[in-house]
């Protein structure tokens, strides 16, 4: 099976003893049937423990989310959403100032978002950081940053709404969620190094600035 | 000074014993003083371990970088980039296809970057993940996250060219590139919660659908 799923066996193992994994059927004494559900789940322990770096506790309520087939969609992304926020916990909480602001960026452009959403957060903590070393970002940085993430989000909604099945748009809703971060933070280093290029030319080699 | 600071007491011992900081003038046998100076780094290596994540190591090699005072400033981005693309070193290299896609993303956008850019890495690795739940993101998809990646890239190089200080310009470099990405994944959460609503409903109380 870690075969199929192009996986470490060791990593499979690992995720066995984590409880990531249901049990296979055991087809013989010595020998257990994993089926392509199986292989599916592996990969997807895989993104989001891996690639994504969620802890495995967090891994594991994002598959209970996944599991509960009942749930309303809306209801799995709420709780993978939470399941990554909780990503670092022993974080402190942000400034009432900065949560307010994050508030206002929210409501300046028509979100309609539940007060409990960890984007509230990890926005205001980041601002908090930015305002510690003497940059209290103007408005147009934040609504520079907000525009960015509208684009970004409605690109992952359009991405879901091409995915038939309810499994497969839960499991992208939550992979998505979980890269789509590192796949902005590359992108934004390459953009940043073309930028900068112009306004803090690097020392050229034949002596020009 | 980590009353100054608003930082515990604790994390300022802390980061003394791991060599973030620099040493105090002693001026009275059991009385070290420290100046502004040392307010103000305190204040940098906890917006970039705590509220960025760095890892001390990685802390220590951007605040290496911040002291290169000759360094020309696209030289400290460089090495603030690549200490934050070492924060989960364990990973294994991304796919050539993969990371060809995120070559072909930044030439079609003209952006003009070194291969060693930590970015293509991150966002290559990214696209397997995405891929390994079968979900190879269409072009769209991706232009939508690198447009995104160019507007807060665009905010980041403006809010540098408002600080006039070298010391204050290469704080907000990487203060800025380690805390723009929690920025940018709190206001995506928030914008996917908006997008979210109205593609799947939560089931209302009222029973409204």
């Amino acid at each position: 099976m870690a075969q199929r799923a192009g996986v470490p066996l060791s990593a499979v193992k690992y995720y066995q003893r984590e409880g990531l994994l249901p049990a296979g059927a055991r087809s013989a004494p010595n020998q257990v049937a994993y089926g392509e559900e199986h292989v599916r789940r592996v990969r997807l322990v895989r993104a989001l423990l891996e690639t994504g770096g969620l802890s495995v506790a967090a891994t594991k309520d994002v598959i209970a989310a996944l599991d509960a087939e009942a749930a309303p969609l809306a209801r799995t992304f709420q709780v993978a959403q939470h399941a990554m926020g909780a990503r670092r916990v022993q974080e402190s909480a942000p400034s009432g100032a900065a949560r307010a602001r994050v508030e206002a960026l929210a409501a300046a452009r028509g979100w309609c978002v539940t007060s409990d959403n960890p984007g509230f957060e990890a926005a205001a903590r980041a601002l908090d950081g930015l305002r510690s070393i003497g940059f209290d970002p103007p408005q147009e940085y934040l609504d520079a940053y907000a525009a960015a993430a509208g684009t970004a989000a409605a690109a992952d909604l359009q991405a879901l709404s091409g995915r038939g099945e309810r499994d497969a748009v839960a499991e992208l809703m939550v992979v998505g969620t979980v890269l789509g971060d590192p796949l902005f933070a590359g992108l934004r280093r390459l953009a940043q190094q073309d930028a900068t290029r112009d306004a803090f030319p690097a020392p050229a080699r034949g002596g020009r600035r």
